[in-house]
């Protein structure tokens, strides 16, 4: 059974969790896959930081923890240093340009980055960043399809921001088109 | 072992997922309680409607999935309809007062609601009702502290926004301890 455990990490109004909720959607929308999405808060969950693991599979989830994520998205230093000793050996990290500094980078992973603050600042709303992750995420892995991520980011934003968003995605997945031509996975 | 199921459920778009974040926080703040918040996605994840499962508990929670859900907070019709057969007798039903009509409402629950649209229009903001419904909740339920939840408000909104929210949540709030004083708690 093919299972896919994805970590989505970064600060408090960011977008982590929505980011995650359209991952999952994503995911059973076009595919007829399962998803589930999961925060675990316990005394430790004062702070900033913000997570969600969201586990895609073939059937439904039966035990929803994450025990080997095998793709992380970062939008902190915080959530940089913290997550990534859980990420699996040949997994996938995608970090944001400016807010993460990636230090000791592994070797043993494959790693590509995206200045999605500036993109989202192009298109005039900073907000859309964890969007703009979205997009270049979709671009760089296959874990969901393009067509679904972009439906499930139309149906999960707040009304009247649907445009906005779906740009904020393009955008995001035309970068990563972009880097693929000039870095080609490396690992897997 | 003490263990709250909540289920808060409404449109894509409405908070719902981040109305649940903070719940999940809160409890861990000051009350050194742990907690989850689960969404599972299937083929059925079509469609408009949104949903997140939180579970309170004195210990780490290993089955995060809801079995008995004994608080609900629904902010839309369809939402009202599919959920509210599996509040647990006894429960607690919590509605925005006019996204939901509550037909044929179920005698063996206690039901509150509140017009948190337009309290939110008031403060200039529809997005925030959520928050204000997460106010009113605090009030008639006693699930976590009222200290507990504004910081929890304020830690996870987005920046900038933390003023807004407060006030939608003390809004929320002070119209439900008013609700109590007219309507005193029937069940339990």
């Amino acid at each position: 059974m093919a299972r896919t455990e994805i970590k989505i990490g970064g600060f408090g109004g960011q977008g982590v969790i929505l980011s995650g909720y359209i991952v999952g959607r994503a995911a059973s929308i076009f595919d007829k896959k399962y998803a589930t999405m999961i925060q675990a808060f316990g005394p430790e969950a004062r702070g900033s930081s913000c997570s969600a693991g969201i586990i895609v599979a073939d059937e439904p989830v039966a035990y929803p923890y994450l025990t080997g994520p095998n793709l992380m998205v970062l939008m902190s230093q915080e959530a940089y240093t913290k997550f990534t000793p859980e990420l699996v050996k040949g997994g996938t990290l995608i970090t944001e340009e400016e807010l993460v500094n990636p230090t000791n980078l592994r070797k043993d992973i494959t790693h590509y980055s995206i200045p999605a603050t500036r993109i989202a600042e192009e298109l005039g709303k900073k907000m859309v960043l964890n969007i703009v992750m979205m997009g270049f995420t979709t671009a760089v892995t296959k874990v969901v399809k393009k067509e679904a991520m972009a439906e499930a980011v139309k149906m999960s934003v707040p009304k009247g921001t649907e445009e906005l968003n779906l740009n904020a995605f393009e955008r995001g997945y035309a970068y990563g088109i972009e880097l693929l031509k000039k870095k080609p996975v490396a690992m897997n």
